[in-house]
């Protein structure tokens, strides 16, 4: 596993002291003098590379063995990050993958050409729709999850922030807009597919799942960084849904100096763990993201990675129904657009839902036919 | 739930915009014309207060209620710091819980009183040892777990990177440290707690918790953000162990303008989620804590919040054999230093520790009594 960091070193600090620091600290984490020299080779970590960027900013590429990462997430999370995330001036700017991680790591069970099976859409960018805002009873939301279902919306999620509160229990929510996308569905013919919050409790979570299950309901979401990244790659290894990941407490990850880039932590980690899809906030939009940094995420959301298959980019927070289109043709078709509030803006949300889905189809046609790396049929 | 923010505004920006956008975006989440009369009265965060503080700086106070919240974890973190994580400029300074909330979390399953009571220490400060470095095999760590046993270190933890490799599995290492540290206590007199590191992956927990209570280990150790929070909930609810809260991954929380205050995550956060102890980077060491911000975070452990029992303040990261005398006069005798690699830099390690633990036993006997609140008897 090998790590790239950048280091903001202050005024005199030496960075190559700071890469040695990290590689202990990430691993043996005793003074010197006390790693034997058998574990110096063999747990420590090993500093490939040092490279001067500009002022004080240096780029460290740091390896680590298998035996000190062993099997498990949360020991790959800690070597990654846990102790050094408290070190002010270290972030993680990539990560290369070693085959036996890619091969130890669920990856996405469906994809991108498997969610575009189960809602039978072959080449234009989908849409999600979110059933918001929270507080509304659950037949307010089941008229619209089925309004969104008559318009051809390709997917529905729950509001990230519908879990379990009185005014729409998750039981009977998930049961009634289930409900409500089937009559949508056979009415208009469409094959919208339900992505409810799965939320938590943690140890609800088993029962949840079950209840998708008994409902019919194909698909859901999860917060990595609320629920804990492993719960993402249990659920993709156990739970057969379709599995959307929402950034909900993970931008505590994204800063200029520190953290881990947003690229990796959206666009690798959500889909080692086993995104099918994962949701990021837009450029554009209600949150500091730069374009530049969105195709970023898509690239490494759809790229080569062993045999893990992509997942699609979710851009959401601010892309409405006037701009997807001109966000469809920078992207590419291979996305699906969470628009929320200007589809409710419109008084009409079943024609909102089919105009929308129409301008896509026609931006679409101008795209180039997408070209996913390594996309194979779901498992 | 009434959450403090402080706000960094760019030039022009509008803190009470800024405030308002933050009540809306942590619940209905849709435009303002979108939220109906009801769900702004009943769902939306109140401003409650809005504060000017120095150029640009700003602190809004702002309400959730509780059909917002409902029950679980997942969604109290979603509206702490949810979607505004992503913002750049949002920082949580305070959190002002209510008593329903008190009520519905956990809180430390045995605290200071219930610790103390199993590691037979009434009043002096507390040592945690740590058995490291990762790589080495079995038998050399339980030799060190006995060492420590002998020479009375209270409690012995696992190092947090010993999860489930080669070098030392879980089961493995668990019993035969365990089984050492039996054979310390009798030989010595001593009443040593073993604190495993439970590690993860979130589907072996279960499992991993039954076989500590087979092998009669009382007490165990975990990530809550490694391994998500809602899982030291869960633990502190079922679990029936003695429960430190380390915390790797965790410095993606802290910064100067976002993410949440220390001494809320580490004070508050942890303790009300169930931790009796809860570990942190000590001022003076390797990470950037000042002791005014460690002293917040004790203070916070101990203090009167419901029945929630007070949580040990247990600082690292750099605690030495030579300073803890001079650390534990300055934070009471209410504390367990974690120490780890100044005693493996002695020859023998048995006295070190002896040596370790007198003189935190003499240091003591000038602090004033220690006066935690509400502190109660183990449940």
């Amino acid at each position: 596993l090998t790590v790239e960091y950048e280091l903001a070193c202050a005024n005199g600090e030496d960075p190559f002291a700071l890469a040695r620091e990290i590689a202990v600290e990430q691993t043996a984490e005793v003074p010197e003098d006390c790693i034997p020299a058998d574990l110096n080779e063999r747990i420590v970590g090993h500093i490939e590379g040092m490279e001067h960027l500009e002022s004080g900013r240096w780029r460290a590429v740091v390896s680590y063995r298998r035996a000190a990462i062993g099997p498990g997430v949360p020991q790959l999370l800690t070597i990654l990050y846990g102790n050094i995330s408290m070190k002010s001036h270290v972030r993680i700017t990539d990560v290369r993958w070693p085959s036996w991680l890619l091969e130890a790591l669920p990856g996405p069970a469906f994809g991108i050409s498997g969610v575009r099976e189960l809602v039978g859409v072959p080449s234009r960018p989908m849409v999600c729709g979110a059933l918001k805002p929270m507080g509304l009873p659950v037949d307010e939301l089941a008229r619209r999850a089925e309004a969104f279902a008559r318009g051809g919306i390709d997917l529905v999620k729950d509001d990230h922030g519908l879990h379990d509160q009185a005014a729409a229990p998750f039981s009977t929510r998930v049961a009634r807009c289930q409900e409500a996308i089937e009559r949508g569905r056979q009415a208009a013919g469409t094959r919208t597919l339900y992505l409810p919050n799965l939320g938590g409790p943690i140890d609800s979570l088993p029962a949840r799942v079950e209840t998708l299950e008994r409902l019919g309901v194909r698909g859901a979401f999860v917060a990595p960084i609320v629920l804990g990244l492993d719960t993402l790659r249990w659920l993709a290894e156990t739970s057969g849904l379709v599995l959307l990941a929402h950034p909900a407490l993970s931008g505590v990850f994204i800063h200029p100096d520190h953290g881990i880039a947003a690229e990796i932590l959206y666009g690798d980690l959500m889909r080692l763990l086993g995104a099918d899809g994962v949701i990021y906030p837009n450029a554009g939009g209600r949150f500091p993201f730069s374009e530049a940094l969105c195709q970023a995420i898509n690239r490494r959301l759809r790229r080569r990675l062993g045999a893990i298959r992509p997942a699609l980019p979710v851009p959401g927070g601010g892309v409405r129904v006037d701009n997807a289109p001109y966000w469809s043709t920078c992207y590419g078709n291979d996305t699906v657009f969470l628009i929320g509030g200007s589809l409710y803006q419109q008084s009409n949300l079943e024609d909102a839902s089919k105009r929308l889905i129409d301008s896509l189809a026609a931006a679409a046609a101008s795209n180039p036919p997408s070209a996913s790396a390594n996309d194979r049929s779901p498992r």
